[in-house]
């Protein structure tokens, strides 16, 4: 996928920087300008205002994302889990960053709206995608599809933004290949490995903890 | 659960029938008023303005599933897919009313971002519950359960909203037993067991949380 336009980063950088030290609303836009070295015109052809700075990155993605999925995949299912792995490194790239834009959005209930609508919109794409990449889908599986990686990828993202812990890609991953199991369309799948029911037997004295340790063991 | 209050629902309906007939940002509140035989200061203590009157019965319905959760329920999936069936049954008992709202919506863009919010209460509501119905749950399994019922709702509502014909509640139904079956914890996951010797038989894919409650409600 394309790399990130580098100019407007400078700003977003900026811009977060002041939202986060001074507050969203009490910060103008001629003070990020100045912070971020360019003029006032120059913002404002770069962003219709300054909601939009917190939401650049999105714009680009949900676009890279369109592109990405455009080209063609021989497995939809996983283009689609590619595609929620490409943002997630996106923003675990500089995690600094992206704490400092989820902690502004957090504090400001219209960016809060503005976030809910913007994740929608992957889900859209992610289920527009899958209906027109398979023709004949059930629609019912696209939609669950799409919503259950946009939720899993926003929980294992939520850990990387709200902690100072390193959450690695692999995390994403495994909760993405869970998904895809659920969906019957893991990369395993026509292996035909008898997966799908366990059988465990047990005496009944066995303590409940003791079960779900050995189940566990068993499982993982 | 509690009916429906009635006195609001009357300004509802004369407010949709207005809106659908000249247009939201055309239609006043005087004119909604007038037309459901209130005063404008009876509507106002009924609505903060035009657009909660589109979103009143969400209010209502939010409210009311809250109640029914708090209730306490053996079968927390179970429950979150009787909440859905709920709103579900609200709007299929006036599908008209609820098709002139959705036509409403679809052409206010404020709307149907507001909408988009909306839909995210429930989804968070159901994930919220899950976690404190089921202590020690992986919060990843709430999180997607509560998405997919929230996404299968949408998608088996928006049915019903778009045609002319009507889709009974099995259709809903079937879609929630099969994000039950996704999630092992269908109704028929666990089968019965002799007296010394337990045998559980689950999906591979549920949850080791849920796996516990079960076998500690068989056990005891």
């Amino acid at each position: 996928m394309r790399d990130f336009p580098e100019p407007r980063a400078v700003v977003v950088a900026a811009a977060l920087e002041l939202f986060q030290a001074q507050g969203f609303d009490q910060t103008s836009v001629e003070q990020i300008a100045k912070a971020a070295g360019v003029s006032r015109s120059t913002f404002f052809r770069q962003f219709g205002g300054k909601e939009d700075v917190v939401f650049a990155d999105h714009e680009v993605l949900i676009e890279q994302l369109r592109e990405f999925l455009a080209e063609g995949h021989d497995d939809p299912w996983g283009a689609v889990c590619a595609a929620s792995e490409f943002v997630f490194a996106h923003f675990a790239h500089d995690p600094e960053l992206a704490r400092r834009r989820y902690q502004v959005v957090r504090q400001v209930p219209v960016l809060r709206e503005r976030e809910i609508i913007t994740v929608f919109r992957y889900e859209r794409l992610f289920d527009d995608y899958l209906r027109s990449a398979l023709p004949g889908v059930d629609p019912l599986d696209a939609v669950g599809f799409a919503a259950l990686v946009t939720a899993v990828h926003n929980h294992v993202l939520r850990q990387l933004l709200r902690g100072k812990k390193k959450i690695p890609v692999s995390t994403l991953q495994s909760a993405l290949a869970d998904v895809r199991r659920r969906y019957g369309v893991h990369q395993d799948a026509t292996a035909g490995a008898p997966d799908d029911v366990v059988v465990a037997v047990f005496p009944r004295s066995m303590p409940v903890a003791e079960i779900t340790r050995r189940l566990r063991a068993q499982l993982d």
